[in-house]
């Protein structure tokens, strides 16, 4: 057949990496959070283009698909990730989380590689996001709690870790066994002693920061339990009506910082606290608190929250990130 | 690391096929077009969930990107496609439009397979599409006339044959030589006579179905030269400002059909007629036809428009029928 445009060019090979080879070429280190503060700051200082998350439950199979993209200046690709979250699949001996990213050219539109990565890099791009917050908005971590048991739980605090070298973490979750074996985790990625906590308050009141990683839809932390100094980092799962953080804490911080402040309103506890005619203006951005572009912690003893939803940029720099790495790590297939 | 979810069971096997291997297990025949109708039946029987397009531009690079999906109740797997168009790449020796199709399963969100069939799977669905509508709404062909020169210039007359076996193509395209090439083309693809045109008009007098497949954003076919019996279908690129049909054709037309209303409102030939106040009302759309839910041609002289956007279930339906045919092509990845 003759068609219009005669290509002349082949389109170059495409790059199939899955999750075990993936883990051999990016981990949760100084260099990952670098990257993704870096995606913060483009976010910030605009050219950005992200679209709306396209979100599609299955309910018959107790299912959702979210596909987040971002186009970023300056970056030689743009990342599409799929994750699809199954939460009968336990039962099934797998787990509720997977997906897989792409990555096309900028240039080209032409696809450059497939990272069957299982949610793999959403993890540590999640868990880098939550290490740039702690290193904008909580100076001074001698104790770190975290909120909830799973994978995220242990993650963040990995990751807070590496910039923020606390002594102490505490741990809580609704399972007592699942809170134990997270502590047991932590302390071991961390080397710091880890101690569980059968209430949140008490953890809210020792540490410095906490990190929420749960899919609550009604509030754990309420405005009683804010004390100076603290900064807390929500970065539960967001589904519809997810809910971590009290609306009059949200109001009462000193400074309340979203990722990306459209999602959050959507996705994220500014929500709820809309819903509550609560936080009426426009929150600032945490890359915007990077470049300085709005002012973050102004004195020790405030309480600064953010909230964390993730974003399509994220993924285009955890993507992007990894290219670069590759070497000779995957399967080449000839478009 | 303990995760509180122990999977116990190994994820599946993925396959991943090029555009080559592709060709080699689906083309353009009757058993596709079947494929494609059942999937406009399935829309119309209710369950489907299809989430608006998720459309990021590029503008920096001429480009854009589209993804598409959807879940069909009872199709076991759903397919998330990705479309980039970037318009500079013909300057590259690129074609413009490429893109790969994902099919993951319905129950558990495991990515099964991965299409990297650089818009093979679209250009058929979509030529499937037209034989649906041709096979719905024109009854009677003796001569086809189709408007553009691109491959679904070429494709839509392919399928159209297939399900009326016209006697005679005519074929009109902005650029005369392209337009000999197509009709070459057509001519060597359906077996049948094929004449190049240098009005749009005549072309329409003289056929009984009518393709147009053109990104126009200034309408090609008018109201004048509409003549009994005609049936158009408007299948054109789907960008914005794209209109190829005039408002006033489509409210003198007996009956206008959309693929999905709320694509055609904002990407079909709807958006440019309610722009001018015309077509208040809401149209039927295929699968209604096709299902008898809605009323479609009922008289030989009647004029009828079919508006064709393309759907996520299309790319489901096609992606499916593509897992049940792929024997042992492609290549297998342990996930």
């Amino acid at each position: 057949m003759t068609t219009e445009a005669q290509a002349s060019a082949p389109r170059p090979d495409i790059r199939i990496l899955t999750e075990a080879q993936l883990r051999g070429v990016v981990s949760l280190d100084l260099e990952t959070i670098d990257v993704i503060e870096n995606g913060f700051r483009a976010l910030a200082e605009g050219g950005v283009v992200m679209p709306p998350v396209l979100s599609m439950a299955i309910a018959a199979h107790h299912g959702e698909v979210d596909v987040k993209t971002a186009y970023v200046p300056g970056v030689d690709g743009f990342a599409l990730k799929v994750s699809p979250g199954f939460f009968d699949n336990p039962q099934l001996g797998l787990p509720s989380l997977n997906g897989l990213m792409i990555l096309l050219s900028t240039k080209t539109g032409l696809v450059q590689a497939v990272f069957l990565d299982n949610g793999y890099l959403t993890d540590i791009r999640t868990a880098a996001a939550g290490a740039v917050a702690a290193r904008h908005l909580a100076p001074d971590v001698e104790t770190a709690g975290v909120i909830g048991t799973g994978v995220q739980a242990r993650l963040q605090m990995q990751a807070a870790h590496l910039v923020r070298p606390f002594k102490r973490c505490l741990v809580w979750g609704r399972d007592a066994q699942k809170a134990k074996a997270c502590a047991v985790d932590i302390a071991a990625m961390t080397g710091v002693e880890v101690a569980v906590m059968t209430e949140i308050a008490p953890l809210v009141a020792q540490s410095q920061l906490v990190v929420t990683t749960t899919p609550a839809t009604t509030p754990l932390i309420t405005a009683d339990m804010l004390h100076d100094g603290v900064h807390i980092t929500a970065m539960g799962s967001d589904q519809a009506g997810k809910n971590e953080i009290a609306p009059e804490a949200l109001a009462t911080a000193d400074l309340y910082v979203c990722d990306r402040v459209s999602q959050c309103e959507v996705l994220g506890e500014l929500r709820a606290a809309r819903a509550q005619g609560l936080m009426r203006h426009t929150p600032p951005e945490l890359g915007q608190i990077i470049t300085g572009v709005a002012q973050g912690r102004t004195d020790l003893r405030q309480i600064t929250i953010c909230d964390l939803t993730g974003t399509g940029v994220q993924d285009t720099a955890i993507a992007s990130h990894v290219a670069t790495r590759l070497g000779d790590a995957g399967t080449v297939i000839s478009a």
